[in-house]
């Protein structure tokens, strides 16, 4: 791994990053054709966490959080920090203070394949963060890794600028050249399970909706009473 | 495996289902003796989580949901689906829009040995749900499995119209045979239980009030200062 | 293991021991060098849990809480009951009644490396848990351990009398012969903290507040555009 | 669970056993439809380990091996153990002193859902173990179980006199009235695959043996250069 | 996801992929600056298994090992077939067959990231397979995935014509790009670590070898008796 | 956790340390009365690994291997290195070199809460290492840790000069002022143990040998045809 910092990278537009939030995860991982999400053992530190934003990633190593800080030079309002590990590790490699000074800079969110600690304060300034641990072991801020450049984190390939969205049910990268695909296939789908929904609300079973019942004749499946 | 769904089947008296679910899961499993827990990693979407019904089970497919949309049309009010996969899988099998349909129907909850995914409307919705991931992931519905035969979900074997009894702690399975036995048996144990309660909140010792020292003494246990 | 149980240990100074848990388990463990932490698959059982107290130490086998039954007897107002197990269980060996007992003698909270029960009622209560798991689980009264030796719980070594740290970021243990040290080290802490936050929320970033750019250039990272 | 010991229990026919075990694990999976499986945590203690017979089940409590000396007294030439646990749990409930006993009874297998200790000694003796996990770890014998009930190993119910085939894939379980089912479904299966074995290793491929380049068109599969 | 396969990709020199292997993954690991490698939870099917080759990517589905059967048409000799997953699955997608199919086409090895089975005729073949677990448990071929696009295996990211080198120790990934770097850099540490190897062997110390005393002291580090 | 090095340490005679390591670790841990043991995660880098020692101790951090080469000048022949962890880590923090350093210098063998490497060659040399992952990760030597100080590794407390015993059951640490006591109490078990051994082989059952048919009859077992 080269030891670098790229300092400018490209991002999606503002309007289609809030659209994709709005869209939340699930939408947008099937919009993609069911791809882009990270492992779920990823999870929010708070119920109804919510963010959208441009990835600024980053390389990080066990117990050293010397990237992150790194990182906040080179993000921008609307950015979300993506922390892949170079190794399985739980510590606590980010915390309130690390917070205090993304919110100063406008990064909306933390997204990181290891620990996060000062969980009851980051609560309370309802800054949200998707983390493998929560834990309270810190770390010490020595070795040197990488800023902006591709990064594999929780399972799932991120490069600078793609848009993440995360929600209660995980995150989802949407790579940057995808974005207005993605935003007219996820338009799509909303209205597709608009009407669905009233349909199933009404009473009306996914069998006939989604027509399955031949496919289920002819694969042999049968019916006794 | 038979691809197979059974439409009828034998469910308990109402009555007794609601006030097993009074109980609760551990009382239920007390009354048992102690036995007829899933393993402990199926888990609420919600604190507070509470159901008791009917067993309608279904055998899946990983990445598959399609025999939750077979499973519905059998489905009737008061019965909780307890969906077992053929191996270890944590897509979201199940989401808001089978919630709809399914509480169209009546069905009063779900235990899934997989994922589930927009647990946000879920939880607004109060659709209790206990599961062993949270996942974003979509699925297809392409393999037929099986309606309404017996099934290990997450270590249990559960028989159609088994009695399920899920809360905090877990999710119980009473065998529809053994209902009104471990009705009995329940009532016993609250209502001993409530006198224990009485004597320890007086500070009364467990020591004492389950005649414990003797066996202390004989086994060898020391005191020292 | 001898078969033993220590009526009467040492115990911290209240103050200290309050002292110590308005510091949080992130910075004891900071102010003892980084250490004294429980591993981070300890949880609490409801967000915000937070208690400070003497560690009443407690070795129980799987399947088995006999031994929290003799311990209660020997804790004091302030203790904080520690669970350790001989081998790797998640039964839920504690719930409401041994609960019900506990505050009745004061105890503040449980720290168990094994299962939780009750979990509805131990929130109502308020009365602090952090758990390996929560399982419905039941246990017998049958095998004695010991209380008040030296144990290993979730990966630390904790010594009757020694301080326990716990809340939403873990658990922490302040070996008694060093609470006055670690007061200290707390402090300077906390004051240092309180500065670097008003720098970082007014926009100034760590890589200057903590002197890091002359390290990283000198390991060679390169900053590109 | 009713603590109970069922003496006499059916048995499929040795020619069927034997002919079972030589298809081994996976081939008897896919002849029962792909079902029958238990979880692939368990693993045989040595590479090579194999072996077919009658299932004697057991249940057993976490760090009690009270029930397989029972269940010893129930078991004929021909047997293999197979070993539920009420609750998660790794310790060692079997190992060399016990493998005496059964090898002298005739039992060909442990199948066990706990820890196994004494392995050196075991593999010497070529006495096939399929265990979650080894463990010097010892045991009590205190509490009574079950003997001959319906169980669930490993995510698999398995009843009484059940046919076993382990290998090194895993463990299988053919419900003692599919058994010649099962048989011609597997002899058909070893056919179709010799043939395909030979024309594979000769350089056809599975795309054309298995017809599969339609459906892949159909479904969409663009092939660039 | 695109279901696409692309039928050309680019390789390393075969001379250089040998030279890869020669080295090891650890050593190839540390040659890329301590990076490049997939998870540890992969493992070799036997003890002394080693493979290098240029890498045919594969993105399947739980549970379908259609892409399998595609991806052995686009492979030649000297190539080794990664298999990603869109999602975690232990199922066995891999067996004899197939593995009879690729040594037919001259691949040398196969990395995936779910299950294998048939380890015993493997072992017996020498054919090489590091996998996440070893299961019986079979496979549809329905739902078409993607090849030779960029795929996460293990928590690494492949390209196609990425060099793989695997043994004992995991499985490296050489970008195509970085091979003559990787190579140059290998042999100066393989170099480097003979010279230490005799120094070691002959009673020197680490610590002066490597010249750690001044750090040591700097940092604080005491000595006492 | 203060940065210090003991250099001299009690050690346990030479004859008692060999004839501990002859009883193994599951007779050590029950001549202690079933306790001593390590996690069973920690297991041998190949099969028939044995072997017995003093314990040098040893805390080390993530991804960092600094102490192992502090450690090593401490040793002596006969000595077993025992590596806790200040976190969870499955890093290769061991590998052929330092193995050639500590056989140099007469250290038996290693015992590592982390991850090992250059399995290979290891097992080729003989040098038998316990660890909790074989990973080709590499790591630096930056952070000064703590030589020969209480240490918990794998979830056993280790002080310096306690006697490890370890084979492939797992590992067990004898206290150094307990070792007359195993030694004493080991003797008689493999006594008692040989004479069971011979009457199991007979066919007597331990139902018998262990005088078990009063208690299971008081227990309520019932038998049944």
């Amino acid at each position: 791994m080269k030891t670098v910092v790229v300092r400018n990278i490209p991002r999606a537009d503002e309007a289609a990053v809030r659209r994709l939030g709005e869209f939340g995860a699930a939408t947008v991982h099937e919009a993609m054709g069911r791809t882009g999400l990270m492992r779920p053992y990823l999870r929010p530190i708070y119920e109804g966490a919510e963010a959208s934003g441009s990835a600024v990633t980053v390389i990080a190593h066990p117990g050293d959080n010397l990237m992150l800080h790194v990182a906040i030079e080179v993000c921008r309002p609307g950015d979300i920090m993506v922390v892949a590990m170079s190794a399985e590790n739980s510590d606590g490699l980010f915390g309130e203070l690390l917070a205090t000074s993304m919110r100063a800079k406008g990064v909306r969110a933390m997204v990181i394949d290891a620990g996060c600690r000062d969980v009851k304060t980051l609560r309370e300034m309802r800054f949200p963060v998707w983390s493998k641990a929560i834990s309270a072991k810190g770390t010490v801020k020595a070795t040197p890794g990488a800023v902006n450049v591709p990064a594999v984190c929780a399972g799932a390939l991120v490069s600078p600028g793609d848009v993440i969205v995360a929600d209660d049910d995980g995150v989802a990268v949407v790579p940057l050249a995808e974005v207005d695909k993605v935003l007219a296939a996820g338009e799509a789908r909303l209205k597709k399970e608009e009407a669905n929904r009233k349909r199933l609300a009404a009473g009306e079973l996914g069998l006939d909706i989604y027509d399955l019942r031949k496919g289920l004749e002819q694969a042999g499946l049968k019916y006794v009473d």
